[in-house]
């Protein structure tokens, strides 16, 4: 059973809205299938040319699906979402400290906020599902793996961080089509960055996630990496902006969009 | 034979940026096969932000491949290069208005410039040639026909204005592999916006092309149009910025880059 439920899975994104408003909080993988979610990272209005530039020059973890105007919560990715307290949880961060993790942030949020919804490797797992791609994270029910690697952005003014990247187990037999579904999606993070050996992303041990939840893998299953969202969260605890909010990691905004449209054929 | 001589298609891009830093100038479609050409805006800092927000809202006619720091003027995507004085021809705004068309813009060179490389779809025209789709204004050594639109661009802070597109004439049998072929390069604008009748765009003629030139069809010829990175350019047309900077219309920037480093499958 997915842990927000027997019936989350099946939830419209407005629905999942309106739990999450109310309070509810969980890991949004598996939830309102088709459905585009996405990463939130909200930062002053000083550094948001920082922010949408590091994005540009790092499209893999940072693609951007909306920026806002500053001080606005809402949307056209998701009608009547208030991002202030439509996702399952928040983290609060001053000077790159993380100092809250609020189910709404409300009474933390600031005019000057600029919010970047950034695209989320959940929008092609259904296409992996599809294409019968076994998704090990979400049979046991649990958040996906997530790493921070020795792989540097590329910095942009003052940010600069590592890449993070989410791990998917995949059946050899399925590594092609995990390859070509994710590719024909580069707006949702697109093809992985690297299959197989840890190390060869500066990952020391598969069972200690820097974020998420470790994952059981079968004995002939390939560890496959994609580019992760969670990346601009990296960012800021590298580079100490006075004030940012981001989601919790794994627990996503669910948009209205659908996670077909993101598909180039 | 090519506009700009007969050896112009085997040209390597370091040799093209040479010949036009010497000023030699003329339209690029069809030179240094196989290499990604890119449009250029260069617009004064204070605008930087609304101009990087105003690409990101509108990713199919401006997909952004390099930005670089105020005052800069080399790019990692071409070794070497000067981009105040390696493209064929400039244009020179100064309040919306074409003050200038040099060959270089050393003198009109500015401390506060930001500039912004855009995909362009002479990128994805290689491929539409190695599927076998023949290029009519190439076959008649004239530049791409493009339109203003009465599509509106989705705006950012001060920026706005129409989307415009470039145009080929494609037979019948060969549209399916025009558009499956730009489907799976998004970073150069992707898909096709519309096909056929042109005033479904908007368009009054296509006889009388807003930039470029006017290039012959064959009767049973399909119009088919796509998103062109001339469109920041009619933005600063419409949105009055002080000052700013971009190239002639068909005469982009030579990148080292490959055409197929952009294709997604």
């Amino acid at each position: 059973m997915h842990p927000l439920g027997e019936h989350a899975r099946a939830w419209t994104p407005k629905t999942a809205r309106a739990r999450f408003r109310s309070g509810v909080s969980g890991p949004t993988a598996g939830i309102a299938a088709g459905h585009t979610q996405a990463n939130l990272i909200s930062v002053p209005a000083d550094w948001a040319y920082d922010m949408l530039l590091f994005c540009q020059r790092n499209p893999g973890p940072c693609p951007v699906l909306d920026v806002t105007d500053a001080g606005s919560w809402t949307t056209p990715l998701a009608e009547g979402a208030d991002l202030r307290t439509d996702l399952p949880r928040y983290r609060v961060w001053e000077h790159g400290e993380l100092v809250d993790e609020p189910t709404d942030v409300v009474d933390r949020w600031r005019d000057d906020l600029v919010s970047f919804l950034i695209g989320c490797s959940f929008t092609f797992e259904w296409a992996l599902t599809e294409a019968g791609v076994p998704l090990r994270h979400i049979e046991q029910g649990r958040n996906v793996s997530m790493y921070v690697t020795a792989r540097r952005c590329r910095p942009a003014g003052r940010l600069h961080g590592p890449m993070v990247v989410s791990m998917r187990p995949v059946p050899p037999e399925h590594l092609a089509a995990a390859i070509r579904e994710s590719s024909l999606m580069p707006a949702v993070h697109g093809s992985p960055v690297h299959c197989g050996e840890p190390s060869g992303l500066g990952i020391r041990s598969l069972a200690h996630p820097d974020f998420g939840d470790a994952v059981d893998a079968e004995p002939d299953d390939i560890p496959v990496f994609w580019a992760c969202g969670v990346t601009p969260q990296a960012a800021v605890m590298a580079s100490r902006p006075p004030f940012a909010i981001t989601h919790a990691p794994g627990q996503m905004f669910l948009t209205d969009a659908r996670d077909d449209q993101y598909r180039v054929a």
